[in-house]
């Protein structure tokens, strides 16, 4: 079926690529859906229609579009051709693998037949000068990164490569917050781009806090998911410090100097790689609250609990 | 009226104190309020009276017991005495002000009659040790340092002075856990606790990435708050990885490596006291997205928000 919109190509039909085709569809985007066997790609439009009649159920189904109209725009792609040619935005969606990135880009860039199309890769680990460079369309290259599960969790993450055009940057944020993600724009890559920045710098200091026996794995876990992680599911952190004084002018008259002093004790980024004692006793506390075969039932548990803050969020909006 | 439960004292009526009254309230413990003047004392029993009826009205209040057997358990203390004498627990909540602190601890010293009673401080920036020494009870003095706001964000960090008894940081965990708050314990005192080192983390790298013009405020607060802040609200950072990979030591095992590599990317916690340039350029930012004379209603809203958040988290403990 054709769409007003225009259409999208997804390569790679796993969890991810299967997101990626559920929150164009429900943009009004005509979704082609590509992997590298007709078994992979019948397969995976099964499972995004049957999580499309699901969501339906439930009441969680994103846009304004019906269900059967969500349906009638997700197709199967048999060639890479089929699925890139004439799209509006190409997103990659395989493993976390360099050598396969180079490859797939290569194949896509190979395929492509409008200098208007760009071309996101949803790698959470690599620059995207790392399989982008030497191709006809790097200039539409970048990465998109999304979180886990980007239907509930909006965040998209927009890196260029040192070639990328800043029209391909703002032109995919554009078609991101059409369609209901949350997209941040960063103006040069950077190891680990945002999101892992930010997260290694929380697990740098609780790893520091553990190995030098100040707090315990399960306290640490505790202070985020009972204390600061509340609010961050509301407030960015700007956000919080403007609210928690009577304004982040002021914080910062009161706080920063205390801020600074505070942070001139924070220790090297440890080695977690090596310390297998620290790295055994927060394994062990994990594996006592959800043992090996949890994991998956909590993952679950997660994504429901996920799903709910979304629709809370979405009743409220910022 | 006399409880089953034991005797609270609280020393300060301000919000925190009038949340420290519902807290123990709600979980059966009678609670005396006491303050400087006894038409402070008298407006908070009023107030927090009010908001017991209010929070029932909205079917939010805390614990077993009904509306009006908890604003039973709430009494005011017109001397200092009658307000710490045979308590288990007193919770000083004045202003953060540290000679203030330690005037208020040696007032309270002075009238504790029972080598049981554990005192207190919900101080969330100076060290237990700064205002405790030289205290006829101060193997008992410790920080009890609560998230606001505490009815709706269960956190409490408990952080020992040198001289604290272990005793009584567990005799006080035990407390709080009894009424429904999610303590944890550190096991020496530290600058900034665990919060504010984790926050401050947070905010270290947040300021360099955008003094370095890598990503503009909006979208640093964005990161948080439609990404890693939604698994935050639920999960610990050590449970985010091991429901990232398909469990923590495989996440170690992949991931440890990148991490550290990313990190030593990091640079130093930046000078915000004296970098007026990016301190200008978040203000900015807030005071676009909330203006000054907007702060107050959006402290409403997060409160509202955390409000649904803490009974969603009640309907799926973890």
């Amino acid at each position: 079926m054709s769409s007003s919109k225009g259409k999208i190509g997804i390569v790679g039909s796993g969890l991810i690529g299967q997101n990626w085709a559920l929150i164009f569809a429900s943009g009004g985007y005509e979704v082609h859906l590509y992997d590298r066997s007709k078994e992979l790609v019948d397969n995976a439009i099964e499972k995004t229609l049957a999580t499309i009649e699901l969501y339906d159920t439930k009441g969680i189904l994103r846009g304004p579009l019906t269900k059967d109209d969500q349906k009638k725009l997700i197709n199967p792609a048999y060639t890479l051709k089929d699925c890139v040619e004439d799209c509006v935005h190409v997103q990659e969606a395989v493993y976390e693998d360099l050598s396969l990135k180079i490859d797939v880009f290569k194949q896509i860039d190979a395929c492509i037949n409008n200098d208007r199309t760009t071309i996101g890769s949803s790698t959470s680990c690599f620059l995207p000068s790392k399989f982008t460079d030497n191709l006809n369309y790097k200039h539409n290259c970048l990465v998109v990164h999304p979180v886990n599960p980007p239907y509930f969790v909006p965040l998209i993450e927009i890196v260029p490569a040192p070639w990328t055009s800043l029209d391909a940057a703002l032109k995919v944020r554009n078609l991101l917050e059409q369609v209901g993600q949350k997209p941040i724009n960063m103006t040069r890559e950077i190891e680990g781009f945002a999101v892992n920045r930010i997260q290694y710098a929380i697990l740098n200091e609780a790893y520091n806090l553990i190995r030098d026996d100040v707090i315990s794995p399960e306290d640490i876990d505790t202070v985020m998911r009972d204390g600061l992680g509340m609010r961050y599911a509301f407030l960015g952190p700007w956000e919080v410090t403007h609210l928690n004084a009577r304004n982040f002018r002021e914080y910062a008259k009161q706080f920063f100097k205390g801020l600074h002093n505070v942070s001139m004790t924070f220790k090297e980024p440890p080695k977690m790689y090596e310390d297998h004692q620290t790295t055994n006793k927060i394994a062990e506390s994990l594996e006592k609250r959800i043992p090996l075969d949890k994991v998956e039932e909590r993952k679950k548990w997660r994504d429901e609990r996920l799903m709910e803050l979304s629709m809370l969020k979405r009743k409220a909006p910022q």
